[in-house]
Parts: structure tokens; sequence; C-alpha cells
């Protein structure tokens, strides 16, 4: 009985030192060696049934045993989106100051939902939205903010404060306006908020993929004529598909003058503030209502940290607070903030602290060479395969996106034949697992796309890549014209 | 120049190794010393402001110098819910290797979305799911679920869910049952999901704080004479203030008859399904269309992990999923689960790995212990204050929760005195640093109430903590004397 001396869930000081360590040794490893990391798993459900499936065990094990465990069968298995050739999806390029902050947040067990439990992380959550209220000039006295689980939360927790502030109570007749290039969470988020199809327009993009103005002031004037009531547009600062911004001024002088709210989804785009370039395309975004950035994309924070900016912060309590009426009006931005009164969360991790200590060891200027460094680099890949004569741009460098698609002009393909070529190419580049690069669909066309926000990623990274592309091409084309003989 | 030999946001391996090793030191100390912690702050926002705001940096800092800034400023500005002394709200005890694995999944940066992303991550969120399914004696098959970051948003997926599957597209008459002592979150999603507050019923609870049944037969019938649709019923299994379970067998019985979906709000309390007692109380909760259960309560997880559960997998991908019909239902339970399309969020950090590794490495008897004394525990605690003069209790142990008041027999007390003194306790308990005791209101009375969940909390400590309040006690009571003299 010696042994068992500490009380259920417990270990020795040793023990949690040595673990923390080793976890610390992994960590480091992962971060010092990423290109040499397995970047992509292809197992599928039969293979990780097999390897990981088991009943709940009784009986305790090895704590270094379950950590081997994990590091020879799970960490094999997932994909890093911190690796310089994953291209595709969002990545998140991530950095160690931050996952050690997550580290000291799960390990202090910060509860970040009210004031009185926790003073420094509820006033850390207001500096860090302070600093972002800056950087998108919204007003820092009035404004506020709410730091979420992602990009999805925000904007569920942007339309639901949307419609309480604009509809009232009666929310029967709302419409709201997106472009068809919006991201799917809005969409979710509309859903769950429980509008009917029949409230939503989903608005036509130009050949640009900016949302139609046109089309959109068209939308809004038949159904005022038809009765209903319209209330929001969500204006996208960087679509996921190619990072276009829409015309955020414009939008802004449609909802002044229809009184709409101003929801602007920034989740990929709005770290693009802080390059020269993005503040050109993101001009206007300071007159959102409300908008979504996502510090887990390309502020390089790791999961989970999304954020919600709104201009008037009482905003959020009206929406959200369970308080009586009368509390509500002494909770100015200077006094305490329970961020549970201010979104859908009770139980709050400490997600501030990465933000904060990542900014504070790096300094901002980092960021900004950061994320000037994705721009220029994709616009770098954009004049590469302009060069070539295998290569065609569909969508040019916009805020470190672009889309191509391998099109060798000697070969005159057909659009189908394209289109197989270029699904072709990027299934032999994850089978090969030298890369991520994955294909969207834009303007009915396969195309492959680059999202390049990691400032590891180099324009030698990026040729490698094209150059595995094109042999795989040579291979599509030879069996194509083989099977077509 | 020669020191700035790598890229931004990056540091070297070295600096990254003895960082982590001051942060891994950080945690052991904070896990070995816990009861020497300082368990409470007490700072305004004034103060906070003076300490911690400040301009955005755009220059770096050393890395060991925010670290110590961040233990002297912030780690010291916290509350501990994991302090021994921590009785108030659900205190969160967690463990060390959860915590662990929280810093392995954000510096690994797993991505939890899509089971192409992260195959293995999607196993291990199935893999803890059906251990749960398992332990509620849900359908494994059938069954499913989703990890969360807590109970509200559990509760909200939940509520989401019966709406879609119950009301299809329209609940313009939907009405929805819960009692007074539903915890807050279930309103909050009620009314993110766009209900309006004539379609909500709060039932009153019986002396023992249990949902009334005949009020709520009285109001579902009353609610289908007036053309009204009832649907859901939210029973809790476990409330916050006082560890009731709602009779769950007889709300069962009810929906069965009337047709409606049986949520069972599990957040504090479902854990007690590991305890001989706990299982009595919990008997029905098998019954329940879907089951929120926090691992961050009671399941000792550090934030943030709630957990979802559903006797029907398809529920939630037909509320949640944005793909096509056709395609649904090939997505058995026994194909790739994308999770994006089972919830709310689209990227999602790797919630399960801390769940698998603890579990893995105390197995399932440890939690169970844990689980057990609290139990005791705090049955411990009601005999102890039956036994004194000085004490009342006003509602029993149940579920590791009692509420009790200071009242001194030979006193002879008004009501209004009492709810005086026991707020005087409370204030100068916190004011004095030992331990968090804070008060809440029952049946119109201050009580105190404690939440003994925490493993490493001893009858000691507790009589420890009276010992003091009955000083504060003395005091009030000697005051109140002059002063009514
Ligand atoms: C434009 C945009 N909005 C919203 C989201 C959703 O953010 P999250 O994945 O953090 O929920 C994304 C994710 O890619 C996005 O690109
Ligand atoms: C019964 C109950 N339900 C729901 C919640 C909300 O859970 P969370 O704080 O994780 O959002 C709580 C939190 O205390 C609770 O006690």
């Amino acid at each position: 009985m010696l042994e068992k001396t500490h009380a259920p869930l417990t270990l020795t000081k040793e023990e949690m030192q040595q673990y923390g360590y080793k976890v610390v040794d992994l960590i480091v490893s992962h971060f010092g060696d990423l290109s040499s990391a397995k970047i992509v798993s292809l197992a599928d459900r039969k293979q990780m049934d097999e390897l990981l499936q088991q009943p709940i065990p009784n009986k305790p094990s090895s704590p270094e045993k379950v950590l081997q465990d994990v590091v020879d069968n799970v960490l094999t298995n997932v994909d890093f989106l911190t690796h310089p050739k994953f291209y595709s999806f969002v990545p998140s390029p991530s950095n160690f100051i931050s996952a050690m902050a997550d580290a000291i947040a799960s390990g202090f067990n910060i509860f970040s939902g009210g004031w009185s439990n926790s003073p420094a992380a509820a006033e850390l959550e207001i500096v860090v939205i302070n600093w972002f209220l800056e950087m998108f000039h919204f007003p820092v006295v009035e404004g506020g903010g709410i730091l979420t689980s992602g990009g999805s939360m925000a904007n569920l927790t942007a339309l639901t404060t949307a419609r309480r502030i604009k509809c009232k109570n009666d929310y029967s007749k709302a419409t709201i306006y997106l472009s068809d290039q919006a991201h799917s969470s809005n969409i979710k988020a509309i859903r769950v908020l429980g509008f009917k199809e029949q409230q939503v327009r989903i608005i036509p993009t130009d050949m640009e993929f900016k949302m139609s103005l046109n089309k959109l002031k068209n939308a809004i004037a038949k159904d005022k004529i038809e009765g209903n009531k319209p209330f929001c547009i969500i204006a996208s600062a960087g679509t996921t598909n190619t990072g276009t911004v829409d015309p955020l001024e414009e939008i802004a002088d449609i909802c002044a003058k229809e009184n709409l709210w101003m929801h602007v989804d920034g989740a990929y785009g709005g770290a693009a503030i802080l390059a020269d370039k993005g503040k050109t395309y993101l001009r206007g975004i300071e007159r959102a209502d409300s908008l979504t950035v996502d510090p887990h994309k390309w502020f390089f924070q790791p999961y989970e940290i999304g954020c919600l900016l709104v201009k008037n912060h009482k905003w959020l309590s009206k929406t959200f607070s369970e308080k009586p009426v009368y509390l509500r009006d002494i909770e100015g931005n200077e006094s305490e903030i329970n961020f549970y009164d201010h979104g859908i969360q009770l139980t709050r991790g400490f997600r501030a602290l990465k933000l904060y200590m990542s900014i504070k060891t790096f300094g901002l200027d980092q960021f900004k060479e950061a994320i000037q460094s994705g721009i220029s680099l994709t616009e770098n890949v954009e004049d590469f395969l302009r060069k070539s004569s295998k290569w065609e741009v569909v969508s040019p460098a916009t805020l470190a996106i672009i889309n191509f698609r391998c099109n060798p002009i000697e070969q005159n393909l057909t659009e189908k034949e394209l289109d197989a070529l270029n699904q072709y190419i990027s299934k032999e580049i994850l089978n090969s697992h030298s890369a991520v690069l994955v294909t969207t669909i834009l303007q009915d066309q396969v195309v492959l796309r680059m999202c390049l926000i990691n400032p590891r990623t180099t324009l030698d990274d990026i040729k490698d890549t094209l150059n595995s592309c094109e042999k795989f091409a040579t291979t599509f084309i030879k069996n194509m014209t083989h099977e077509s003989i």
C-alpha cells in the first residue's frame, strides 16, 4: 500500500515534473522540426477504430506509457496545420509562446467567466480587446468585444446581437443579406438563431468574387416593397475561397442609408489590417457595427481563439445579460466586466493570455512582418505561375490566398479534362504526403487553392510542391492520352 | 544582425526548451502546493487597469520577463478554483495530466473539425463519447454526441437539435418547460434560438427544489388547450444551487406520453453516475433524448470541455450539417465523422485528448473514488452541521452540494438578521482570503453554499473554515447587539 500515498487523480511533484518536461520536449521538437513532420494523415474510420477503439479502462496505466501511445498512435494520425507545406483551408501557423500560455491557462485552470472569479483574466481580455479596437479604428471607450472559441461563435454572437438591437422582439419579417462567397458559419448561425430560409438573401458575387452591390440594392428594395424588414448585411473581409474583400465602404453607405446592421466577417482577412496593402483592402472596415476576427488564423494563435468586436459594448450586455435592467447601466466600460454577460459561454477558459503573452514577447512589429510576408509571398507565387506555360491563375493573389490550375497550354485540354487533371494532382500530392494542397470550385472550375499565411513557408517550398504537381500532371496526361487512343 | 537568425514569431530550440521547463515548473508547483496558493483576488477594475492596461507593444520583450510579469501580476489576481477551500460556484479540481494534454493539443495545434484533417482526433472524440454513452446507458451504436466548450454550449446545441427534430420548420407556437432552478444557460440558449418569452414555461419547484410534476402537467395541458405546441422539457440532473435532481422517470413518462423531447442538463450532476448513490439519484437519465455533462466540472478536467450526448447521432448531423441531403445517410456511426457537422463550431481544438489521457492514466476507478468521496464528504459535513447549535441545514447534502446557514439557537435572530449575518460571514471569509464561500438565495433566505467535488478537500479544511465563520458570526452578533442598544 506504500505506493498509494496520494489522493486520487494526483501525481507526486517529481512525477509531474518529469512528465511535464517530456511534454515540453515533444512540443519543442515539433516546433523545431516542423518541416520534417509527417504533414498529413489519410487514415479512415476502420483503421482508426482498430488502432484506438477500446473499452473504458478501470485501472491506471503508467503515465509515460499513455503518453508514448499518444505520440505513436495519435500524433502520427493528424494533419499539421502548422507545417510550411500545409497550403489548404486556413492553415494555423501558431507559435510556441502561445502554446505555453495555453498550458499555463489550463494548468492553473483559470475561470474567465466573471470578474470576481478572475479579475486579471477579465482585465487581460479587456486589454487585448482594446488593442484590437485600436487596430481596427473602432471607438475604444464606447466599443467592446469578447473572445470566443473561434470565428463560428464570433459570427453567431454578432448576429444574435444584431437581431436583438435591430429587431427588438419581432423578427418574423426580418431579412438578412450575405454573398454566395460568405463563410458557411454565417448561414449556420442564421439557422441556429431560428431565421427561416425565406428570410435569408444570398447575393451573387461578381467576376472578382465580391458581393454585387447592384444585386444587393435590388434585393433590399424588393424586400421593403414586399413588407419585409431588412436588418443586417454580412460583408466578408477576406472570403475563405479567394481572400476577396466585399466593397466595405459601399456596403457601409447602404447600411447607413437603410439603417441596417453591418457585420463584417473578417475571421480570415482581418489580420491584414497590420499590413500596408491590407489596410487598403480593408478600407471601410471601421464602419462595421460588429467585426469578427480570428486570432487562431492569421494572428498566429493556436486553437481556440476567435474575437468579436462591437461598436458599443452595451449591445453585448443588452443581448446576453440575464441581470435585471437596473443593474446594467452601472456596468460601463470603466467598471468590472463579467464576460459571461457579453456572450454565450458561462465557463470560459483564459483565451486572452496567449494573445497577450505572444504580442508582448514578440512585439506587434513581428506580427506585421509575418503578415506582410504572407501577402508578398502570395504575390510572388502569382508572378511565378504567370511566367509558366503550365499554370493558369484563376483568382489572383489576394490577402495571401491564390487560386490557380494546371493548364499546360500545349495540351489544349477541355474543361472537363482540366477538372480531372487538377483533382488528380491534389489527390497525388496528398498521397505522397509531401504537402496538403486541395481543390475548391470557382466559377464551375476545379482549381487548386493556396492560403499562404505561414511565415515559415518559403517560395522554395512552393516551387518544390509545384514541381511535384507538374510531375503528377505529366503522368496524368500520359495516361489520359493512352486511354483516348 | 547576428542574433536575428530566425523567422518572426519563433524561438530557438534552446530558448523554447528553457522556457517550457519554466512553465512546467510553475504548473507543477501550483499543483504541488495548492493549499498554500492565494485562493481569491478581490481586485477591482481600477486596480487592474493600473496594473495591466498598456498600449500595444511594437517591440519584443524578453520571453522570461513577460512570463515573470504574468506570474507576478496576473496569476496573483485570479481565483484558484482548484484550491481545496474553494467551496463556491462549481469548483473545478482539474488534474495535471489533462493540463499537459491541453499543452500537447495546443502545442501541436491539432484541428479537430473535420475527419480528414485529424483522423485520430476525431476518433478519440468518438472513443470518449462512446465511453460516456456507455456510462449513461445510452445506445452506443445509434447514439452519438459532441464535445463543446462547456455546459452552456452543450445546452444550446441540445436545444437547437430538439427544435430541429421536433418542430421541423414551424416553431412559432412551440413551448418549452424548465424549472425555476434550471441553470440560466438554458434560458440564454432559448433566447439565442429566438424563442419568445411567451413560449417559455418556468415551472415552480417543490420544497425540495424539484420541478413540480403537477404544475408541469397543468402547464402542458393548458398549452395544448390554447393551441400551443409543447415540444421539450428540460430536466435538471443536479441543479447548481442545491444539487437536486428533477424526477427524471416521471418526466420521461410525460415526454413519452406527450411526444416531447427530454433534455437533461446534467452539466453539474451527471458525473455522479459513477457513484452508487449517484446512480440512484440519476435513475431515468438514460431515457433522455439529449444529455449535457460537463467534464470540466466533476470529471476533473481543466476548462474548457463540455459534452452533449444524444440518443441518435443522426439528429446532430440533420441539425448542423450544411451538406446536401443525399450525402448524409452514408455517414453512419461506422464511417468518418466531421464534428463540425455535428455542432456549431467549425474550428475546434482537440478537447478529447485530455479526457482520454487522464482516464487512461488514472483509470476510471480513481474517478469513481474521487466522485464518491465528494458525496460522502458532503454528507459528513451535513452530520457535523446538524450536531452543532450554531448551524442550520437549509438544503441537505445532495450530490456533493449542501446549503446551510449560521443560526445560533440561543440568539433567536430574526430572518432579516440571519440574512445579514450570513452575508457578513461570507464577506469576511472572502476578505480574509482563507476560503471562497459565498451565499445563494433559497426560499427567500440568504444561505451559505458548499459544492464539495474537490477530492483534495478534507473535512478538516471545512471545519477550519466553519470555525472562522463562527468567529465572524460572534463579531457580527456582538456589533449587532451594540447597535440595537
Ligand atoms: C471567413 C471565415 N469566417 C468564419 C470562419 C469560421 O471560423 P472558425 O473556423 O474559427 O469557426 C472561417 C473559417 O475558415 C472563415 O474563413
Ligand atoms: C446545471 C448547470 N448547467 C449548465 C451550466 C453551464 O455550464 P458552463 O459553465 O460549462 O457553460 C452549469 C454551470 O455551472 C450548471 O451548473
